[in-house]
């Protein structure tokens, strides 16, 4: 990350605070690391997200409905879908700090150290021995590298190691009060297990007839040992994911209809096509045949937001296998019944948030030959934007106020408003482009004589008069979803 | 619950099951203990309800913001809120079967078999005794009524208690993989706290002046012993919540507002007014100068779905005691800081979705003179329905399934529909009756010719014909929210 990129990140997060979009948890107790809240802006461009999703995944498509399953899952599910054997980081022990980290972690930092020292050959040498420990699992060889390379305890500096050992990252609690002891189980690390237990239900009281998707909006909670990057890597989290069950031996085309039809998703709202790339998996997880993560160009780099994955008959067959019952789909145009194959769709929602966030802002400067002047703004697509529109008095008195608030009953139930009669209407415009608020509408004297107001916009800064009785259409034209969804 | 109405209930719930409202979470598993997941009308049901909730509450209100705090919080927000020592349910275990039950509940069992028995005298003294016991937090008192009025143990029928000990209700986990080891958290067992600590980053970051509130909607989580009643006493469950932030002294008028505000909201969908009660605290919690219930009268009886408290300055000051800062307003009406008074609505949000079910639920007799008929409806308000309108063709062919598909095509950006090409228009009729669709939209041979489509109504099952570049606007009108919320 150049310092550049670096001191720009830096600035969007402490504007997400500011301005209320995102605060660190507990914050007053000093904060819970890498859980944050979403603050009165954030948690009002969030819901806009799922709602867009949720439009463009299950209102418009007439075979994928939603589901909203709970976080607490019978434990035998995350038997059969691996979590309890294999969902897993490689840790390892410092035993002068007593300190614990995640040995790919301390691995790649000694990477990032030698690219930084000029030492490219020996960056390349680490990362492919890397690459192919992890690829094998291979906890002993791991060990032998960070030997090796001499890489260091960051707070005791020694190299007195343990060995890598597997940690689980599913969190575990116990359930129930029953004196012969409670049941342990797990907050779901994943919602796509919610998707699969409830096939049958879904697809017997829907009707649904294949192909067909479930989707889930929901959180999902994983122990992460080192928070990176903000809301990037959280222990509680949100997703999105979509279930798309197919016939085996068509998984390949839905594939590939799927993730064109993601990237679309991601390029509707504006965000300029060189920021995305898809990004191949070489090694496939045990349930794939396919996969490819779309990725966005943070100010910290490429990374990913979304996943999809073909993920074959695996989920369903464990079940079937670990649950006994048949989870089997009877077509009626095949006469026969199958395990049916599965697409995977599966995108971070508070990644899509962040991305959201850094893709809209900008720090713009605004100087002519006169003055120095610059604004921080947020070009954020009116659909996503929190607060849609503000309506201010020019001034406190006059009426004018009364007049703004005229105009606020007649918007506020279809749209959601601020009103601010505080400080110059100079100053009112910089907050609402701080917060990328599309419009302000302004009522001044003229409007009392002729119930015309000015409507300034936010990323032209162009100001043009209207009628104030036409505002609803200008603000439904502004905000409609079919500027996305068509 | 009389006999009639015990029954009514086994077939709302046996209804939310088969039409896909709500499922009992991992089923193929055996089902989790008082554990549900929504299903595809149920999500679209509860998203709508969450929605209804929002825009009244946030979106109308200039002075109350949303925010979307995490489940993972400090744990000394728990000590702080007295949750950690005091949220528990006293607990008897039968040394024989080795069961654990809740003592009131035991004693309950006990008072609702003397008023069957008709032993009303009896059943009032235990009544009153147990509610002197639990107000007392008197544990030997209940072992004693628990032996005195001979209760047994349900598994064993054997009378060979433990002693009654106080069961911490909250669930619990470590967080992170510190080698030195790790953090207890808890799955926060209310939303309420996330806005208290949040308090001043929301009032700051947003520049609101009191009175302000503050809402939320997020999953909570509670080791409920035993589950009862379906989807009212559950141990993951969600919670729409907010905290109204007022000058010390002005909190009965205050908590009047909300009292009679809330009730209103719950009256707009139709619900008949008798349906509902408000039922005063007598014993208030520790942090609440005022208390009332909210209660609707379901199948099984008045229960309550909604809780107005004026909690004083309860949290905040805790806050300020066990995080050392500083959680004062300054109000510059009255130039001075103080420590707000807080009056909370804290409603089910899955209490107020089986509400909405039992209400709406009807087997309708339609049975005339000359045959038996008879149809299962659900009477919801159209800005609630999951599903806002059917389209079909008449029939499968001539042109109908598409002319019904471009109708479909033209509507389904705005409105979530379904499409039913399958049996005869009857039988998709209560299809769409027994999911609560307001209206079915038919295309036939008429509609070729002259663009005009039958509109059924679910209610009163009449028919109209209207033309089919009106339905946006019917149907708009049909939903709009202003129905709700003028």
């Amino acid at each position: 990350m150049s310092k550049n990129n670096d001191e720009l990140f830096k600035n969007v997060v402490s504007h997400t605070k500011e301005y209320g979009f995102v605060f660190p948890s507990s914050e007053i107790y000093d904060g819970l690391s890498a859980v944050y809240d979403y603050g009165q802006l954030g948690s009002e461009l969030k819901n806009n997200i799922k709602t867009y999703w949720w439009k463009s995944m299950v209102q418009l498509n007439e075979n994928i409905v939603g589901i909203d399953s709970a976080i607490f899952m019978h434990p035998k599910i995350w038997k059969a879908s691996g979590h309890v054997d294999g969902f897993a980081d490689p840790m390892i022990d410092n035993k002068d700090s007593k300190k614990r980290y995640r040995a790919d972690n301390l691995i790649e930092d000694k990477i990032a150290r030698y690219i930084k020292d000029g030492k490219s050959e020996k960056a390349d040498q680490l990362q492919t021995d890397m690459d192919a420990a992890l690829a094998a699992d291979d906890l002993p060889k791991l060990k032998e590298l960070i030997e090796l390379h001499e890489i260091a305890c960051p707070v005791s500096g020694t190299r007195n190691w343990t060995d890598v050992r597997q940690f689980n990252l599913m969190f575990s609690t116990q359930m129930g009060a029953m004196a012969e002891g409670s049941d342990e189980v797990y907050l779901r690390p994943e919602t796509a297990q919610g998707i699969f237990v409830n096939f049958l239900n879904v697809q017997k009281s829907g009707r649904m007839r294949i192909p067909f998707g479930i989707a889930q909006i929901g959180k999902a909670f994983r122990n992460e040992v080192i928070a990176r990057q903000f809301i990037m890597r959280m222990r509680e989290f949100e997703q999105m994911e979509m279930q798309f069950f197919v016939k085996p031996g068509t998984e390949m085309e839905w594939y590939a209809h799927w993730k064109e039809s993601r990237l679309k998703w991601h390029l509707a709202v504006g965000t300029p096509a060189e920021k995305y790339r898809f990004h191949d998996h070489v090694k496939l997880a045990h349930y794939a045949n396919a996969a490819v993560d779309i990725e966005f160009e943070f100010p910290f780099g490429f990374k990913e937001v979304e996943g999809i994955h073909s993920r074959t008959d695996f989920d369903l067959s464990q079940h079937e296998k670990f649950s006994g019952k048949k989870l089997q789909y009877f077509d009626t145009v095949e006469n026969k019944n199958y395990v049916p194959y599965v697409i995977e769709t599966s995108i971070g929602l508070d990644r899509m948030f962040l991305l959201t966030l850094c893709n809209a802002y900008e720090e713009q400067d605004l100087s002519t030959e006169e003055k120095q002047d610059s604004r921080t703004v947020l070009h954020l697509h009116p659909c996503l934007a929190p607060v849609k529109a503000a309506v201010f008095p020019l001034t406190k008195k006059d009426g004018l106020p009364e007049k703004a608030r005229e105009i606020m009953d007649l918007l506020k139930l279809d749209f959601n408003l601020q009103y601010d009669e505080k400080d110059s209407i100079g100053k009112r415009y910089r907050r609402q482009d701080a917060i990328g608020t599309p419009v302000c509408i302004t009522a001044d004297h003229q409007t009392l004589e002729d119930n015309t107001v000015t409507i300034r916009h936010r990323d032209s800064m162009e100001q043009e008069r209207v009628n104030a009785a036409d505002l609803d259409t200008i603000l439904g034209k502004l905000v409609s979803w079919k500027n996305l969804l068509s």
